[in-house]
C-alpha cells in the first residue's frame, strides 16, 4: 500500500504542478481509469486518461494559483485530503474558490479516484 | 436536497457540540442508520444509533477541544467538507490530530455518512 509520505508529496506535487503551469506533472499523477467529480454533485465524471488530461490542460491554464489553507491530511488508508484556495477568473472576475480534494490512491501509487467539494457559497469575489 | 448553508450549519454545530460538551448535540445531527469510518482505513465501521452515540459520548468526553483550520466547504450535492485540529490526550501526552471530514446527508437533513480522512503522520505531539 501507498506510504502516507507518499500521498502527501503526491498532492504537493499536484498543487506544484498547478503553480507552476506544468499540466503534464499534474496529469502523471492519475491512474490511466482515473475517475474525477469536480465539483461532488456537479453532475458530470470526468473519467479516463483522455478526458483527465483535456481536464488539466485546461485547469491548469486557468488557474493563476492554488493555495493551501492547512497541512494536507493523510489516513489510516489509501486516501489524502486537502483544503486550498482555487484563484482563478470565472466569468471575466477574479474569484476565490474555496475546496476540499479527497484523493483515492491505487496500489501502484497513482490516483485513482478524485472528489472535489466545494460549493456555490464557497465562491468568493475578491 | 438539503441547502448549503444548512450542511454548513450542522457542521458549525458538530464543532460546537464538542466544545461545549454537548454529546446529544453531536449525536442529533446523525440519522439513525448512519456510518462513520475514523479514520478513514482505520478498520473500524461505526454503525447505528447505538454505536454512535457510545462513539460520540466518549469522543466528546475526551476531546479538549476542536479548531476549525479553513472554512467549511459545500458542495454541488448533498455532502460538506470540514479541516480541523482536535485536541486531545492520548495515552497521557496531548497532541493535535490534523483532520478532515467530509460528511453526507440524507434527505431529512441528517448526517448519513461521515469520514474523517487522519493518518498517524498527521498526530502533533504538543
Amino acid at each position: 500500500m501507498i506510504t502516507q509520505t507518499a500521498m502527501k508529496a503526491a498532492l504537493q506535487q499536484y498543487l506544484d504542478g498547478f503553480n507552476n503551469k506544468d499540466h503534464d506533472a499534474v496529469i502523471s499523477l492519475f491512474a490511466d481509469n482515473a475517475r474525477i467529480e469536480d465539483p461532488v454533485g456537479g453532475g458530470q465524471i470526468i473519467e479516463g486518461k483522455e478526458a483527465i488530461t483535456s481536464f488539466y490542460q485546461s485547469s491548469v491554464a486557468s488557474v493563476e494559483k492554488l493555495e493551501l489553507a492547512a497541512p494536507i491530511r493523510g489516513s489510516h488508508g489509501n486516501s489524502a485530503a486537502l483544503a486550498f484556495i482555487i484563484n482563478v477568473e470565472m466569468e471575466g472576475k477574479k474569484v476565490r474558490i474555496h475546496c476540499i480534494d479527497v484523493m483515492t490512491f491505487n496500489d501502484e501509487g497513482k490516483i485513482a479516484d478524485m472528489k472535489a467539494y466545494w460549493g456555490q457559497e464557497d465562491i468568493q469575489f475578491v
